[in-house]
């Protein structure tokens, strides 16, 4: 920031009667935008340091060479100094460029190696037999130790939910509603509490009503009952590569088999490769995460998610979104799930309040369409119902509370979060380390470079008590042995510097 | 009561000794362990009792007879005048007889049909494939119409259990734990609550840890694991008939076969039959409810239970049971789970506090024995976790509260409406009706007149707000066409005395 407000007074001090307040909340307002991507469109701003970006990769700007000043650059790209500004504290807070005091700006010295996003991933596009489970199983175990740094955790900080408030609402109900409410809610569980998604959904836009929406023991519940509702044993299932392992679980857990598609690390599934793949073999269902995918952190553009809607469609073939990560976007207009350009009733929709309210209530949804009555079914077969109370306490939040300034502070928190991680990895991973540059969410893929063994690199950080998600268990190839998942969503304490440094202190002499 | 008082007075007033307030004392001490039946030993008034019924049975005495006084029935029968006592209460109690005022007394006149209990089933012994979830959906949907007397359910009255106690704990753990402590207990769940459920397994003599221990989204959660734990589809599990709907559910969601053995409204499952099964064909699993088994509410003698362990363990089959019931015996001495007789680890129990302690909660467990770990990751894939304030409140009231004293309350209630339940139906049902005499839980089976269809009665009684459980929904192969199950677990109100009372004009209507 000091860097930046001195810049703005060396650089043009008093250009357009713009004060320096009114630049910095413009610059800020943009920031908060910044990784809006191809979502939507693309800002001038971000054009610009992508060509940046790009150039660098290309060799054309060097490591350690002096960028254009604010001045030049404007007149280079034709833009006004505010955008200039907005483009160089995107690639400053993306770890590419930074500044020197009185001397203006540099490219970062190890910004080539660290700059290179992962490519597509290539899986081997043939129909797998699913068992990742006893891996993933003893990385989550892991996370449980006492003490332990959980960079590996699949969870955000659990300090940043609103507990209280929430306990204050499980108590009043429990204390107001007689025993007979308070006994199971049958399939398709709490009316109050589908009412309250139904609500959000309807005011983004979305064709849906309370008796569309299916409660579940979180998006895991919802994810395995939408995948059985529409499988039948020995069925291949088209998923993405790498791809969060509960998925892999489910295929597992039902017998049936995985077909990796290629996906990319901005853009989500390779369209092009399904559609081939859908040409030439039966597929049963195909999952996805298409807002900020774990692991990769991809936000699917919207016309990808429309486009994968219609090619499904087209075969018949149900798709299956687990959206958990959609309400947490660092861009300026929430990303779609695909649902909202479901029109055949093809489109089962998971999601929770896991990972924006409430992490210990394990409340989450289906919305399954025309396979609603079959996934109610399944779920009074599997688990029969949820407890109410917190079903009640967070339909009470969701009618009293502000649940969407809560959603800001966690978005802005973790795309803040996002930007010291990327700099920590930048400084102390090993040159060739490649990463993602998630727009929402709070898990980051790293490729590391090829010789770096991801199982051995975990065996070692859990020596030092530090806890990562190794690439292999979102694979059901075990594919991604120089790939690993970190998390950004825990505060930033010196416990989690240090476990940075360490981690990469580590990679680098694995390396 | 006060015929039995009068009786006392006229026909032995100072024998032995004995006070009438001893008498009785000693009567209803007796009283409360009448249906120990052949659990561990039988009372002598209870085997009394049974041949009196065995001779009613058998036409020897008939209906509207003048039952022997208790002066020539205690030479008859070589017994004390107590005894005899204690055998005609419970004869009393059971609706056999009844007591016309200063004149003895007599064989009920609608004793003999409504005595018989129902003879052991006797399905088809050829594996089924499933598919009656549908059906069972529906019954239990019409279980949440409002003003509905829900004769049908599976549940006891919510009224029952110490919500706000737990409410209490739930509130004062949500403020006490960290936000840490409050987030996913992964499995095998929340320590101290399996720390509670071991303390009372160890003090009942059981060999288990809270390792051992996987906690659940309710039993029938636990019931879906562990079944998947030992099965792959296609495989034949060999079942009770008629059997509780979420095995048939997790058989069908499992894609496996179901074969139904003959089973004794007494004695639980047939054991020849099953031996005879075991020799000629491959079963992966066997599934039975061997404590007040739902619908029959039979308890398997101990010797049984020990027997069938043994059976299974000779051919290396797991034997799953259900026995969420086991703490609602009406019997002195508690009944024992199959578990307590497992040598190999082979018997995979399941339990549950929802019939017993908090119906809402949803806190089920597995004890799978040699499939702890199996189970523990199918946990983990199916649904993750459980919310943790539930499981962390139940683990409070278990540590501070009287929970046995709540459960000896609950056994009293549930000993005392099934005779009022057992009386209506005596006085209200057709000639023909048979049910059986429950030892514990709270649901009774009746077999209906052959020529009454259950499924049109169930649809008659919905059209009068009353919920049954049809017979079909308890058999793979929709046996049971003139068999309901009725609930007694609810508060003796106008509504329910009304509600039988139309149920048996229904049926009378019908047959």
């Amino acid at each position: 920031m000091s860097n930046l407000i001195e810049l703005l007074n060396r650089d043009h001090p008093k250009e357009k009667n713009t004060s320096i307040t009114d630049t910095i909340r413009e610059i800020f307002k943009g920031y908060s935008f910044c990784n809006n991507g191809d979502m939507i469109t693309t800002t001038l701003y971000e054009k610009i340091a992508d060509q940046i970006i790009y150039q660098i990769e290309q060799g054309v700007l060097k490591p350690g060479e002096r960028m254009l000043s604010i001045r030049q650059a404007r007149l280079k790209y034709r833009v006004s100094i505010s955008t200039i500004l907005q483009a160089y504290l995107l690639l400053e807070n993306k770890g590419v460029i930074e500044s020197h005091p009185r001397s203006g700006y540099y490219i970062c010295s190890q910004a080539k190696a660290l700059l290179a996003e992962p490519r597509l991933s290539s899986p081997l596009t043939v129909s797998t037999e699913v068992d990742v489970s006893q891996l993933v199983f003893e990385v989550l175990s892991a996370i449980k130790r006492p003490g332990i740094v959980p960079l590996g955790s699949p969870f955000p900080s659990p300090e940043l939910f609103p507990h209280q408030q929430l306990n204050k609402y499980i108590y009043a109900m429990g204390r107001r509603v007689t025993p007979w409410r308070a006994v199971g809610d049958l399939p398709p569980g709490n009316e109050e509490l589908r009412r309250q998604i139904a609500r959000r959904y309807l005011q983004k836009g979305y064709l849906l009503s309370p008796a569309d929406i299916v409660i579940t023991l979180g998006a895991t519940e919802a994810l395995n009952l939408c995948l059985q509702a529409v499988t039948k044993p020995g069925d291949t299932i088209a998923i993405e590569s790498p791809v969060f392992y509960a998925v892999l679980h489910a295929i597992e857990r039902l017998g049936l088999k995985a077909l990796e598609i290629p996906t990319h690390p901005r853009e989500g599934i390779d369209l092009t490769v399904l559609a081939s793949v859908l040409k030439n073999q039966r597929i049963a269902a195909c999952i996805i995460m298409p807002n900020f995918q774990n692991p990769l952190g991809s936000l699917m553009p919207e016309q990808n998610k429309q486009a994968l809607v219609k090619l499904l469609a087209g075969y018949s073939i149900p798709l299956i979104e687990d959206d958990v990560y959609q309400e947490l976007y660092f861009g300026e207009v929430p990303p779609r799930s695909a649902k909202f350009y479901d029109r055949k009733g093809l489109v089962l929709h998971c999601s929770s309040f896991s990972k924006t309210l409430a992490p210990g209530y394990r409340i989450g949804w289906a919305i399954p369409g025309r396979f609603q009555n079959r996934v109610e079914q399944l779920k009074f077969m599997n688990t029969l119902s949820l407890p109410p109370l917190p079903q009640m306490a967070v339909a009470e939040y969701l009618t009293h509370e502000a649940y969407d300034r809560h959603l800001r502070k966690l978005r802005r928190l973790f795309s803040l979060q996002l930007q010291q991680m990327l700099q920590m990895i930048n400084e102390f991973f090993p040159w060739g380390t490649k990463l993602t540059r998630p727009e929402g969410g709070y898990v980051l893929w790293i490729e590391l470079p090829e010789q770096i063994n991801a199982l051995k690199l975990y065996q070692l950080a859990l020596q030092h008590n530090i806890s990562i998600a190794p690439g292999p268990i979102f694979s059901a190839q075990r594919g991604y042995q120089n790939c690993i998942r970190l998390n950004y969503g825990h505060s930033w304490t010196a416990d989690y510097i240090q476990a940075i440094k360490t981690l990469g202190r580590l990679a680098t002499r694995l390396s």
